[in-house]
């Protein structure tokens, strides 16, 4: 039996989601590897990079087909836009994961250090702007799209912060500069997957309202 | 007069011809303002995003429209689909930018040290990627966009490579940590840079041969 065009819209949303999950299940694994220097989880991280990125490729061409064959307006064509880039989005936030997962490598080979930078609540702000953007993703929520952008400076704000205190600790015991700069670059992959989020958010207020709120534009 | 279908495809295209020119023309200027410890110039790449990222909205919006209103099918729809991703991918490089800019401001506090990553070199091999990666897209040329791929991994290893000099950099003279640090985003940046016109590339490969090669698929 062929699925209506809204059934297939449910189904790419349904398909969206379950990436999501996946998503956001290797950068927890990514940020508690690294927390804890895990060699399996974050090898368990850089494996499911695979999966995440065949989904990428499956949601893009039933969005593409949707697009060619159903030539969808107003809502559903932004809908399926929508879907589109959340979906690069995504793929880019399992990115980031391989990113910190590969790190915990480096930070086993050096002699172990108090963290001066607090990573897993850097982590965890970002990762809480993930689930509501993907929340009102699947909700159609707007309003509460828009509640995440705010949540964006906070992330920018330890981010900075992170680097003040990385380069004092380096100025202080030199002999910790490669784990420092590790953990700067993780703080900045973190950063990174708090600005998706942002992206996420942006592009259901687009959907429901058909704003194009980037840049702080209203049209 | 009304344009046709086809003359609103050749506007839209020489619409992002212009912005990847504004693009270009800001990094090349961050990694002078960068080099030569330039305040005023730093002040013109900060000053053009918001050029950049109103042109980025009108192209998005007009690739909207003709989505909308003309319901392309095959080559066309994958070229509308191609320029809102190049689109993206565009203003990010002005992002990058502007991040480089920035980080001049940080430059200038600090005493003066010789460079021990050459910043200048690892740009130009990200900028000859990213123009002829829209040298493919203007003219079209699925090869010309394929030989931007292989460029990738040579920038990736000067990125490493500069990863471990500034980690001994600071090993061996400490109170430059800032600095390093500081050098050690902008290759990051720049990396980003090259990223993005492998995007690039592979956007071209798709509009012209309906392949997806993300993530090396053949599809």
């Amino acid at each position: 039996m062929r699925l209506n065009f809204h059934q297939q819209l449910d189904a790419l949303k349904a398909q969206l989601m379950t990436m999501a999950h996946q998503v956001d299940r290797s950068f927890a694994d990514s940020i508690e590897a690294y927390r804890t220097a895990d060699l399996d989880l974050s090898q368990r991280v850089i494996g499911a990079e695979v999966q995440i990125n065949m989904m990428e490729r499956e949601i893009d061409r039933l969005a593409i087909d949707l697009l060619a064959l159903e030539q969808p307006t107003a809502i559903d064509l932004r809908f399926i836009l929508s879907i589109m880039r959340i979906n690069s989005d995504l793929e880019r936030v399992g990115d980031q994961s391989v990113s910190i997962a590969t790190r915990v490598h480096e930070l086993r080979s050096s002699r172990p250090f108090d963290f001066q930078v607090d990573i897993p609540l850097l982590a965890s702000h970002a990762r809480e702007m993930f689930t509501i953007a993907m929340r009102a993703f699947q909700e159609g929520d707007a309003e509460l799209a828009n509640s995440v952008l705010a949540l964006d400076d906070e992330v920018d704000t330890m981010n900075a912060d992170a680097f003040t205190s990385l380069s004092k600790l380096i100025a202080d015991q030199p002999e910790l500069a490669p784990q420092a700069m590790n953990m700067l670059i993780v703080a900045r992959n973190i950063e990174r997957v708090a600005d998706h989020a942002t992206n996420i958010a942006e592009d259901v207020i687009f959907w429901r309202r058909g704003d194009d709120i980037r840049h702080g534009g209203t049209h």
